[in-house]
């Protein structure tokens, strides 16, 4: 047989094709996906639990009249390599290239973006709903993880598919990870549902004795129970999505071509929603992979042959916070983290292997997490909530009704914070500064460098309110002394010479402080601020400025509207005093994805661009 | 027997009491709230239909050592009742009264806040959580009613109850209504589960057949389908919180305090979280409010007698949408309309009845409303969420990340934005300025009077793009001309002579209007603005204020920060040009309970107040 990855022209050639044609594209498509996403780096082991599940649905539906939705859109790799895209997957999640996500951009056949989890079930209703009222005729397909499954607008979703009988075809790609190991109790009943020997013995059993016994006679009773318990685990399978209103199948094997084809072309017949549950394996047919999914979950670039990184891992914010919050938990019992399917991610494994009972994993569902921690809270423990800045945005309803209006001391380790990079659009934490700050009773706070965070991560555990500290991904770029005893509303003033003050946060502090060393080897002195806590503003330091009409160049990683920026001009103004401010930041668009360094020099925001503002800046206040 | 309630003195005088004094008290306890709501208004239904729960709760437990919490808050009048705040009733959510719910402030006995509803179960999960850690030995007790069950987040936390089978009471108060009729998926399986003749006959039915025949013979197969469906039937019950790993018991009578005190006195002995599914009928009691528990379920001032409304109910914008919504929809058979639980409120009753097909109540359940909207718009429905402002914030990263990021045109119809009144705290829709202005993509407007919103409606549904509309609670204070056609960011100037300007938005504008009246008589004339859309900026006006070196004074019933007033300064900042621009708003506070008009004055922004930050302003930069 020829290569049958590269001949592949059209969306629709593998309907033409033989199972054995199919299996055979599989393997080609396993080998170019561990290829392709070693150099590149991105998401590896989902992509690889869907090989057979992508290419069977291409083969049932017709996407040129069919809607596909891949919950979350990180395991859409297949669907993008069979929509035309193969050739581009070495700018996979480089800056310009192929989105590691759905774009509608992209492709006609990307049919809903889907960084964050748990959404396409409410999309794909939306479709199907307007189908309908629009008398068309075609299937919406939503694919969704078990892991997404527990996200609370997923359950909201199925809740409302089988209140009006929408036809809907659901799959449920049960792989038992969400990017960790999967936890709760709708895990717990897919665990029941996966194939189960002992179930189907049950079955078997129950059937044969029942047709031989001719006269039961006065064991009934006895008897009654083994059948209710028999029956009962015959009809358990799919109760809890059968009782929602709608009809299950399953489980499949997710790696059976065959199995798939038939049971996705019988979904296509039934009236109403429909969940198929497939079981698959993450990381399918890589060795390091399926034995380690979690590593190969989003990954950097690899060598193929061991499964090593290439790059040895650095020190991070993550291992930061993860070292100190186990220090700070051995000396206070009182210290509990919570984290939403992301233990690894924010570096809280090794708290949650030295204690156990005071680490919980929530699942995808950080507006529990949120809640959970403010009852925490109000029974005194001190929980911590680590969580990416993008997804905490779940949580913005909890944050002011549950946290911040009950002034209750919460601690949020806000990670990724910023720029994120190759993750793109949907996963840039370039909120959190403009809506924390705008949330009463909120403290906020951010560190200049890795050093700096486990200072602030002690200070906020000993504050009776809410306080959240957000920092980014990676590392440094530069070395910074950390400031080691806060003050709430303190600022950190790293030099203080010149007519031009930089008023910086956390990692944008490095870069000012770089940007600063161009400006004196040009001769140009400039005060550097680290605005250690972004709420509240120290108002001394700025008043301070103000009366030496000092030119005021703030810089952050975060959209500029509402931001830091933002917050500070609200408050000169207030004063009514004149001094000239910049604000430097992210412009009102959603920010693509890339490496950090590119993108920051595309907004600015890197060293040479601060420069560049502050000589402006200067010139129009007839400084320099 | 003496009057129970006006001798009741401690929190646990329920226990020393007889059933019949109970059913006595509870008596009493209705026609007290009766009286009093009638008089100032309040959740009246909801409260009904607790009376015999709260009593047995109270007779059952300790709050001096457990912890209760109710969800949503707006049905603890009785606790409150119970818990020393009887004498204050009078005060009930008026401006520096009671509260009309839990407040931590208030009593000891209000252990979380919550206004929002369904964050009942995370908090008390974490409360028992903290116990358990801390070896301590108390009962956590959630009461929460149906409606919030199909909240995302309640659906959350219990896949993270039955995980780690902390010991933990939730009562599921099943009244069938969220403030309408409940809908979905599980509320078709509580319908299922409520006291079922066919259940209960069938049950028994099939024990005495079983008990009898001694012969089954060949009829066996057949015979056996039927054992199967009965079995089915007897396991059906809680079957989906037992998947869960949650222990089912129920259904309870809700206003038999025998069968109450019994069940929750076994559930204090259940290791492990347990589940009491109680039947309870909102209204109780009150023959008006059972009839029509919608009407009661918050209500203005009341004719106890008749159960009519004292006022008359007059123009509001609520109206205004649902009758342009029911003519735009006449013409156009794209649009469609959503609503979470609050179909009467917003005003989507008649579209709700016109077109049943075209109108979607997906319970409560914003995140889950906004993505469905999403995809609707995808497929090229014309969709419109109608939702109060406060609820919104339940949807923050959908509409990031499923609306904006994807530009789809999706309308949102934000009701109750601004103040709201006697709800107070966690109800004042004052974020949403400024998280709407954050959002890339999105185009934010707010009508200055009720005759505009049918304009602004009809032009947001011609757009390619998400618009969000925001308006208040009530009707109007001044009769203003609407405008009728809009141009995307283009300010309405209402009043142009002067050397301030006041630019306002939605309501402000009208007290603006009534401050420039006053002003006037002063011989001052100002120019007023209406900034109709929020986002973008009438940057040409803005431009030519700038030019003419006018003084600005924005007026929002916002949050200052972040706000209409702080995106304008940061547009002026921008161009550095020197203008005094002064912003009026709410401060970094959380705004509490009292009629719209006490808290206007009370933070400046009646039409009074305006004239002085007019004054204030113009002073200081010496124009008057």
């Amino acid at each position: 047989m020829s290569n049958l990855l590269d001949n592949y022209k059209d969306i629709n050639d593998v309907k033409k094709m033989s199972l054995n044609e199919k299996k055979k594209l599989a393997r080609e498509i396993r080998k170019f996906l561990i290829d392709k996403v070693s150099k590149t780096g991105g998401h590896l082991a989902s992509n690889l639990g869907v090989v057979e599940l992508t290419l069977s649905l291409f083969s049932v539906f017709d996407l040129n009249y069919d809607k596909l939705i891949w919950d979350v859109g990180h395991q859409a790799y297949v669907h993008k390599i069979l929509t035309g895209r193969k050739d581009k997957f070495d700018t996979l999640r480089q800056f310009g290239g192929l989105s590691g996500f759905p774009k509608r951009c992209e492709s006609i056949y990307d049919f809903f973006e889907t960084g964050h989890s748990s959404t396409s079930i409410s999309a794909a209703l939306g479709m199907a709903r307007a189908r309908d009222l629009k008398h068309e005729k075609y299937n919406v397909v939503a694919v969704i993880g078990d892991g997404a499954l527990t996200g609370g607008m997923a359950l909201e979703a199925l809740n409302d598919v089988g209140y009006r009988k929408t036809k809907l075809i659901i799959i449920l790609n049960d792989n038992q990870m969400s990017i960790g190991k999967n936890v709760g109790g709708v895990s717990k009943y897919l665990n029941r549902l996966r194939v189960d020997p002992k179930y189907n013995k049950f079955k078997a059993d129950v059937e044969a004795k029942l047709k031989k016994i001719p006269n039961i006679g006065t064991g009934m009773a006895k008897y009654l129970e083994k059948v209710k318990n028999a029956i009962k685990q015959m009809v358990v399978p799919g109760m809890f999505f059968e009782d929602m209103g709608i009809k299950y199948l399953g489980p499949i094997d997710g790696h059976n071509i065959k199995e798939l084809t038939d049971v996705l072309a019988s979904a296509k017949d039934i009236q109403g929603p429909v969940i198929i549950h497939i079981i698959t394996k993450k990381g399918k047919g890589y060795e390091f992979a399926e034995k380690n999914p979690g590593k190969f979950h989003g990954i950097g670039p690899f060598n193929c042959a061991n499964g090593e990184l290439d790059a040895g891992s650095s020190n991070t914010y993550s291992k930061a916070f993860g070292n100190e919050i186990v220090k700070l938990a051995e000396k206070d019992d009182r210290i509990v983290a919570i984290t939403a399917a992301m233990r690894d991610g924010t570096g809280l494994k090794s708290f949650s292997q030295k204690f156990p009972e005071r680490f919980f994993d929530v699942g995808i569902a950080e507006q529990h997490a949120v809640t959970l921690a403010a009852g925490m809270a109000q029974a005194n423990l001190k929980p911590v909530f680590a969580v990416y800045s993008t997804f905490l945005q779940r949580a913005y309803d909890q944050l002011i009704h549950d946290v911040c209006m009950q002034e209750l001391p919460v601690v949020f380790a806000i990670d990724r914070a910023g720029i994120v990079g190759e993750d793109g659009e949907t996963h840039q934490g370039i909120f959190d500064l403009s809506y924390l700050t705008e949330m009463p009773h909120m403290t906020l706070m951010s560190p200049k460098c890795i050093d700096e965070l486990p200072y602030m991560l002690k200070w906020a555990l000993g504050q009776s309110f809410p306080v959240a500290i957000r920092y980014p991904r990676g590392g440094d770029s530069v070395c910074l002394n950390p400031v080691e005893n806060f003050k709430l509303g303190k600022w950190d003033c790293i030099s203080n010479e010149g007519s031009v003050a930089i008023i910086a946060q956390g990692k944008m502090v490095q870069n000012a402080v770089l940007a600063g060393k161009k400006l004196k080897e040009k001769g140009i002195d400039v005060r550097i601020i680290s605005a250690c806590f972004i709420k509240p503003l120290d108002k001394e330091m700025l008043n301070s400025l103000i009366e030496e009409k000092v030119t005021i160049v703030t810089v952050e990683d975060n959209i500029i509207r509402g931001g830091l920026g933002s917050y500070i001009l609200e408050y000169v103004n207030k004063l009514n005093k004149k001094v000239k401010i910049v604000n430097l930041g992210f412009d009102d668009k959603f920010v693509q994805h890339g490496k950090s360094d590119i993108l920051y020099k595309l907004y600015g925001l890197d060293p040479k661009g601060i420069v560049n503002s502050v000589l402006k800046a200067a010139e129009a206040s007839h400084i320099f």
